[in-house]
């Protein structure tokens, strides 16, 4: 049986990001539970493995079809080309190169070549598009490339807490008028049908947090808490709105499969001063699996060898976990006895909001 | 030497609050410490202290000429007057005996028989005001009572993490509108003012948190970095804005004396998420000394010897520091020779803006 070929982009050159995937893969033991496959420059990662004196080997390889298993692979990605590293410095340069190799994988992930990939953050001030815009953001252009015209779910993720987002980042101003039944319907079913599929929790449990301050205003009456009760009855297991501080200081979050905030620094700060740098961050509800390390390219760090790559090997973990998930899943459910398979908890029979997962 | 006297409100006689008096009181020690003064029912505590089966003893006086250091002192508010307790539950028969016993202490407080007051938790939904008004909130009505016009400011603090807010607890939409360079300085001179007087922090730090996610939004780069640097200038020590979720997830907070919050949960729910139930809320701004544990009336806890007394032990401290540091504070303002004492930093010359509350 061949292992799981995971994609890993090397990301901005001039940041944090050949430190996370050498210091990750420089264990051994990762290529007995998946292939790895940089997408980036070799002489960079020669680079990047001098200055912090790492022991990690790679083989390089010129197309995916090359790819070997029991091996850490590294597919070139700019042939004889080279690029300035300029450790700590956003440049242009490093931010066409981390594009380059971001576009290599999600070639080889679309033609199904790569089973998964992980990103290595890279500065999206640094990259400008064919057409000279502005880049729209690493999970953007993921979704544009391989979503399939499916919408995107980022998933913050640490042990047992999932975090997911209504409004992702957008000016709080324009929050309030993002905050509809429609949009919450939408991203509770995704979690829903996220968590069944990709993280094989039957029957999730979803706490839902509330816009306002202590729960109390006009739109956890008129939005929110009609929105909840009204997925609850179609079989999505929510609840809330919760207030947020009290939410976070019992630790209700550790009650739940996951849980969805209104907007970006809701849900993500109290993530993050949980979670510090050690989360990662889950891309849902397209039809590949792509996982991240919640971190930026902490140009600050750039060689210095002070960087934590658990979050990058939490991130390889994840994706590796994920597709056995989803193959496990769509086996069991081409299975017409399914229900002794996989419906362990209660109430599942109202759990009819999964097709549309199901059938992608 | 007289010691410094607490104030104690008994807050909702259905909630935790006699849990949090009675066992932060217990240890004996606490009255080497200051003179603490319960505000409440002697038969509600008795009530408690059985259910719970505590050993802290206490002296029922009748006012606060009578209290005697080196014991627990409790003024009966209710005379022959009995309420009836109902764990767990939210009573108006409790929420107006919580506002009896705060509004005798806040009038104490005034006449300076105490020198401080901690207060317990309560449920504003229970209490009506004398003309049937809803209960504008604890603070908020101990600002009226004896603020001398001045408005308070909440800090939440634990350990080195000391929180405040430009806006407080209103709806989200309305929070951009009230983010304005006024709001801003107004509480930036308060919280620097209050770092130095009340902490006796000389030349705090400030960092100051964005609105925006990412902090890239035009609110950072019309209102709150000008102003940053508008008030650095004049000689506070403030520094932002910054990121919300990075500024957790890389603890920069520890770097700070203080973080300025724009809103309610984005200032309280990273700060519960670290501190749990072991914050104190701090009401700056204000004449007198008050202090809360950041904890909320806790019904489901009720007479369960379960609530975290620790909190309020932390308010009791800090109320007690708080008074120490305002008197030496003022004392060594009041000599001549002042800068031998007192300027430890650097930078010191710039700060000119403690003049107002000097005054008070």
């Amino acid at each position: 049986m061949e292992k799981i070929k995971i994609g890993i982009t090397q990301g901005d050159i001039n940041g944090i990001g050949y430190e996370l995937v050498l210091k990750a893969l420089e264990a051994e033991e990762l290529t007995t539970l998946c292939t790895p496959v940089i997408y980036g420059s070799p002489k960079a990662a020669i680079y990047h493995r001098k200055v912090l004196g790492y022991q990690t080997s790679f083989q390089v390889v010129d197309s995916a079809d090359m790819v070997k298993d029991g091996i850490v692979n590294m597919i070139n990605c700019f042939g004889e080309e080279e690029q300035k590293i300029e450790l700590g410095q956003a440049t242009e340069e490093a931010g066409k190169a981390a594009l380059v190799a971001l576009d290599m994988a999600l070639e080889d992930l679309k033609a199904r070549k790569i089973d998964a990939l992980v990103t290595s953050p890279l500065n999206r001030n640094t990259i400008k598009t064919a057409d000279g815009d502005a880049f729209i953001g690493q999970t953007a252009h993921i979704e544009n490339a391989v979503g399939d015209g499916k919408s995107a779910l980022k998933i913050f993720i640490n042990n047992n807490l999932r975090v997911a987002l209504v409004t992702d980042h957008m000016p709080l101003a324009e929050v309030p008028a993002h905050i509809t039944r429609e949009s919450i319907a939408e991203k509770l079913v995704m979690l829903h049908n996220t968590l069944k599929r990709d993280f094989f929790i039957d029957n999730p449990r979803i706490a839902v947090l509330a816009l306002n301050p202590h729960a109390d205003g006009q739109e956890e009456k008129d939005i929110i808490a009609p929105v909840v009760e009204e997925l609850f009855k179609r079989g999505v297991r929510c609840v809330g709105p919760y207030a947020t501080d009290t939410f976070f200081s019992n630790e209700t979050y550790k009650h739940f499969d996951a849980v969805l905030a209104m907007y970006y620094d809701q849900g993500v700060a109290p993530f993050k001063a949980i979670a510090l740098n050690d989360g990662t961050n889950y891309t849902a509800g397209l039809p590949i699996v792509r996982t991240a390390p919640a971190m930026g390219v902490c140009y600050e760090m750039a060689g210095k060898d002070i960087a934590d790559e658990q979050s990058l090997r939490q991130a390889l973990y994840m994706a590796v976990d994920t597709v056995r998930n989803r193959t496990r899943f769509e086996a069991e459910r081409s299975n017409p006895l399914k229900k002794q398979y996989f419906e362990k908890r209660d109430d599942s029979d109202k759990l009819k909001l999964d097709q549309e997962t199901e059938e992608s």
